[in-house]
């Protein structure tokens, strides 16, 4: 029998988060909104304390501990977002905190629970495998489990979305949600679909990790395999079986997202909306950059960008594999003379186009040009397809042939 | 004789403004007060809907022209935020915009002006060529020209962020403003100066654009010759004669930041903010960075982030060179032995010690070891500078000698 919050309940988890919880921005998004094709407005998560939505749960579930719990603490196995949602509400509540993390969390997010007063085990190589160390110390030492996504007063706290939502945009007519352990989406469908039910309630899950499309085709939550996504807050590998059990009713449709979108996603949160969003974050924008929503056109449209937790190494990756995507960092083979001011007029050339020179690779062995010529590897920075094309063309015309091989 | 705006000016801009400008958070930041040794706030300017503070004075300016003058429509120079903010704002209440960017302009800018239906005319080398032009349609359209910073009626809509601060965080001790054109500090340090007279307003700006260090040594406004800076929105050869007049009476103090703190500056907002910073904006972070800032210890401090327009390909060398500084990219030269498997030996080594190659060159001519081994250039990915170092280590001792060349 499923656990699962009412609405009261998340009225009563917004009065009792409200100071500890930012109200984050819910604005208008000219640039997105042309982009999309319809009015949309972007929920800034990302913008909470720990970068994630996941402290109004946590938070929630903190304050409904009776005292002795309070005192006893609490432990939880997570290697992200809900780690650090629990690590930070903790401190400032004075209940202590242990998380369990496997053996690889990133480095970044071991310190930071540190850095807020959690104690951090290192435990297992995954995260069921740190579950059980965490389930070690519920019987051993009396802590409380708090789940990351299940409990149903983590699920109400979640459902405080909802109600802020409603109050920034009274005549929203969809909103777009990310899906992992579907706690988020359950708490906000059922806070949205009982003030407003005409508002349409969108999932989004990467298809490396459909884990809800999996329940919903077996009627309960069932594990599923996944691949690696960029969306790591999403891949859960078996939706939550209270969550499960309220989404369904109040979720009016889901859709799959490739990881190229989310990449892409994550770029133009970047460059439209100045949000560092998560790859999680970013799967409701994903969802309309890959046509998979229909029926919005003109309406208003709420995306949930509920985090922003992404290695910056990450970034800087999905960065360039965007601006390739834009045609704004290009890769092509060019053949020039071999003699000396040969690459110089090329370089000038390039210079001359207004593009700029990242990489240049001169590699005469595997060159297949004849002997009087050399073959180079060019990554040049340029403005888009059409200055790239363009550039191109200059090349071949003062006699450097050129052969794009970036696509 | 200067004409600056009052007190009176600025409250009347912040009624004139309302509901066209958004009330950006500022929210005290538990990382960034770690950081810093203080409690700080930050006030998100960077996501006003064109990404900068400069929407407040240009809506302020369009709505006090005449009813004559707003059908004739206005123009300015600029190659960045201000041409933003004025393209944006016109059409949302039905004026012309024509904006005058120098050619070389990024393409990004020139689009979105035009995607906001403003007039874009290209001329000129530089934004003094540019004004040029913007003169010409002065004389010849009867256009009104909108100065981007120094304008009594853009000093007093910049004033309004001032206002806002105050009631965001009543307590504020000191405040930390970009200073480019001088136009935001003059117009915010009147608005705190004459409602909280002990907030210490303090100025920062760019080495290599220090043209307020300039006015204050030569006690007027002059002229100064700059080298490129990341913080390219305040790279301003001379401040506003205006803006200084009134600036010199209400900011304590200023300091210079080197671009090395502006990037890791950059880089810090990115991963503890979420936020898409400019090197205009992330200036106020660098003088912390850089321990330029004296007497905060355990202060409020806002440091006003004021715009978000940056290339993304500047924010990926950005985000590599910081991770270079952080010791979580690093460059070294190994020697491995030249018989088959020698690579293989070396990369099962780096990935066993948990750390990531993200470029692996061999180069045999140019090798200084002997003919049995080989030198190859690595680039790896780690989690920070101790982990270097025991990834360095752990392959000298597996008899492959490396010699870090990042540094």
């Amino acid at each position: 029998m499923a656990t699962t919050p009412t609405f009261q309940d998340i009225v009563a988890a917004k009065h009792r988060i409200a100071g500890g919880i930012d109200h984050t921005p819910c604005d208008d998004s000219p640039l997105l909104s042309d982009l999309c094709g319809c009015r949309i407005f972007t929920k800034l998560e990302y913008l909470q304390r720990t970068g994630s939505f996941k402290e109004r749960g946590a938070r929630n579930a903190l304050l409904l501990l009776d005292e002795e719990q309070k005192r006893n603490g609490v432990v939880a196995a997570s290697a992200g977002n809900h780690a650090l949602a629990l690590a930070y509400h903790g401190r400032d509540l004075g209940i202590p905190v242990t998380v369990v993390m496997p053996t690889v969390a990133p480095l970044v997010k071991q310190e930071r629970c540190k850095q807020f007063g959690a104690k951090v085990v290192l435990s297992g190589r995954n995260i069921a495998e740190a579950k059980e160390e965490a389930d070690r110390f519920v019987e051993t030492e009396g802590l409380a489990y708090i789940h990351g996504f299940d409990g149903k007063d983590v699920i109400a706290g979640a459902g405080t979305v909802g109600l802020e939502i409603l109050d920034q945009v009274p005549t929203v007519d969809a909103i777009v949600v990310p899906i992992g352990g579907a706690g988020l989406i359950a708490g906000l469908g059922l806070a949205v679909k009982t003030m407003r039910p005409s508002t349409r309630i969108i999932g989004v899950e990467p298809e490396h990790a459909a884990s809800y499309k999996a329940a919903l085709e077996a009627g309960e939550a069932v594990k599923i395999s996944m691949e690696p996504t960029l969306g790591d807050g999403l891949a859960v590998p078996m939706v939550g079986p209270n969550a499960f059990a309220l989404a369904k009713d109040v979720v009016d449709e889901t859709v799959e997202v490739s990881e190229r979108s989310l990449a892409l996603a994550i770029l133009r949160l970047l460059e439209l909306e100045k949000g560092v969003v998560e790859g999680a974050g970013a799967a409701p924008l994903a969802a309309f950059l890959e046509n998979k929503l229909h029926g919005l056109e003109g309406k208003n449209v709420v995306l949930v960008l509920c985090g922003g937790n992404i290695d910056p190494a990450v970034l800087g990756r999905v960065i360039d594999n965007g601006l390739v995507a834009d045609g704004r960092l290009v890769q092509f083979r060019a053949i020039i003379s071999d003699r000396p001011g040969g690459l110089a007029k090329l370089a000038s050339a390039i210079a001359e186009a207004g593009a700029s020179v990242k990489q240049i690779t001169h590699e005469r062995a595997f060159s297949h040009a004849n002997f009087s010529n050399v073959e180079v590897f060019c990554t040049v920075e340029t403005r888009g397809h059409e200055h790239a094309v363009e550039l191109l063309d200059r090349l071949c015309k003062l006699g450097m042939p050129c052969n794009r091989v970036d696509f």
